[in-house]
């Protein structure tokens, strides 16, 4: 998994059946300290997460896993939104 | 998932049979401002997405998640495209 | 999808069972331009493509769903032979 | 696989239900010597791995083949503690 | 597929049951004329191969695909031994 804080949202009209009533998030990944490791990411949120927040992401097959998103066409999940992040030097 | 514009179609006689009759579109990956991040993923269309539109793809297994797509070998597939990005500074 | 140029062909007599008999080529992966973005990824053939050749290559699962690929341990295919691109400014 | 070392622990209370009871630990990936490739990979522990171990991770759906992972929205596991590299120039 | 060079063995006393008895080598990824591309991935052996050889590597689920690997948390493996490339400049 990878952290990362939401940065945005995403609308589209044409859009897969099954993305239908989903949130989709933009994420910037970012290492333990919030450096962005990677941009724009887009994430389906699972866990209410929004703006701002600092997330957990799934990617590839593991981002079918969470309830209800079987079968979906997701290859990214926010599953986990962070507290905090406990770093040893 | 990730942003990208379509930029190209790509042609080919010799090729698997579950690809006839789907359109190959060649997509730059960009963030939410339009930079692009990786250059021309092909990606089979799947929301009737055409040359300059903003879409989202969905990448490895997920693309074959769409109705059609199970069996396919197809690695990415244009699952939206894209009406507007909200980004939050 | 990737576009690929084929480079060269790889041989090896001991090696995994379920590869006798396939042509292991050599692609360096590319953008719509010809500049390669990736060197020497390996690709099983599906398609009869030869050394020079551009090609279009699927990665990950999907390079086993082609006609005879199921359960062999690839994960890059060869699955067609691209006449050209259009690529739009 | 990769080798990496677990740098710190990562804490949520809004998360998957499956991931609860479960170390989240946040890996550097190295190389043997070393030196980090990749920060901030989050990975679920099944080994007992604690902050400064050097451990191997696993990536993509082979996340959930340990026991007790199948069906978890994971894409990273530690699946083993290393007591050593050997490297031969 | 990627090409690449055993450059040395892991040990591990702590690790996955399914790991047991099985060689886990690194692999310096390299690309047709030996410049590594990517230091340090871990594969496990399905071919005999030893420090020093080139060899071919799988990734991915298509890691469990030889005989033996099916269920185990691997996501890289050696699947042949490489005699030789032939690159067309």
């Amino acid at each position: 998994m990878r952290l990362g804080r939401v940065s945005g949202t995403v609308h589209a009209t044409v859009k897969d059946a099954q993305l239908t009533g989903r949130a989709l998030l933009l994420v910037d990944v970012t290492d333990g300290a919030g450096k962005v490791l990677e941009p724009a990411r887009i994430a389906v949120d699972t866990c209410g997460a929004g703006v701002g927040d600092v997330v957990m992401i799934t990617e590839g097959s593991a981002a079918r896993m969470p309830t209800g998103m079987a079968g979906a066409p997701v290859d990214a999940a926010i599953i986990a939104v962070i507290d905090g992040v406990s770093v040893e030097q």
